[in-house]
């Protein structure tokens, strides 16, 4: 018995997990796949398909902002960053944020918190690669709202699982 | 600034992990650091501190049973698989389980599914042993209740994060 629906019932967050290309290009993602992997010293992994253009900009920068989504967030802010690719759309032109000192993009609307990863270490994964990171620099953003679950995603706003995400089923 | 509450706005699932070791005896504990990592090959990710008796039977089985809990689950039945070795304790003595063809346990009661792993990499991470594993054998043992989430076992539960998990903090 190999019952593929069973993988629906691991829990996770929702993100906007961004970076910074060497030459100071911005970009922002969604994914779900962002946890903290040891607490002393503190270790998260994140593991992101290797065609986004965010993976590109980590490998770049090694640098990785992870901002938890709030439940505010609603369809369209969340489709800015997830659905399409920042190949040829500025994902930030219009979403309220700011550029901290190594350049990457923290949004002040919607996240809950920032978390300012560096790339330690990385895992080849074949279509994804997760990347084992050390903890720089986090504060809370709004902590009025609930964060977002993946659960919360699908059935309070719809939302799919795009091809490329790490729990993508046809 | 480095503000450690953040990364309690990370979500996770809560679930009893289980092996068995290579003279047919078994362990379970409860962690919340299982997620799928890709989707094509479905591979999951499984980390877990390297004092556990359960990361011993891994060692030696290169076997897991993830199981994901329900809301059902009480601070007594969680209790029994937490907070406690197994080296001097039969967790599953008064647990409702039954043994699949590996010898793996399999419990039946407060559970969504199983999902039956076998490690095929690791990543050592100091205190910690990240297991990447394929999905072997898996079902859904009870879809009438909602999964277990870790805010709601730390709001609903009052349920504490024991010293060796990976989202542990003084």
């Amino acid at each position: 018995m190999l019952n593929l629906k069973t993988l629906f019932t691991l829990n996770y967050g929702l993100y906007i997990v961004s970076s910074v290309s060497k030459d100071g290009k911005v970009n922002g993602m969604i994914a779900n796949s962002v946890e903290q992997v040891t607490a002393e010293p503190v270790r998260l992994a994140v593991t992101l398909n290797k065609e986004s253009l965010t993976h590109e900009y980590i490998k770049q920068s090694g640098l990785i902002c992870v901002q938890p989504l709030t439940e505010k967030a609603n369809m369209i802010f969340i489709g800015n960053f997830g659905f399409r690719t920042g190949r040829n759309f500025d994902k930030f032109a219009r979403i309220s944020h700011k550029l901290n000192k190594e350049g990457l993009p923290v949004v002040t609307e919607n996240t809950a918190a920032y978390l300012i990863l560096r790339v330690i270490n990385s895992l080849d994964l074949e279509t994804h690669t997760m990347f084992i990171c050390s903890l720089e620099d986090a504060d809370i953003l709004d902590a009025s709202v609930p964060t977002m679950t993946y659960n919360f995603y699908h059935q309070e706003l719809k939302g799919k699982t795009p091809k490329g995400a790490v729990t993508y089923q046809k």
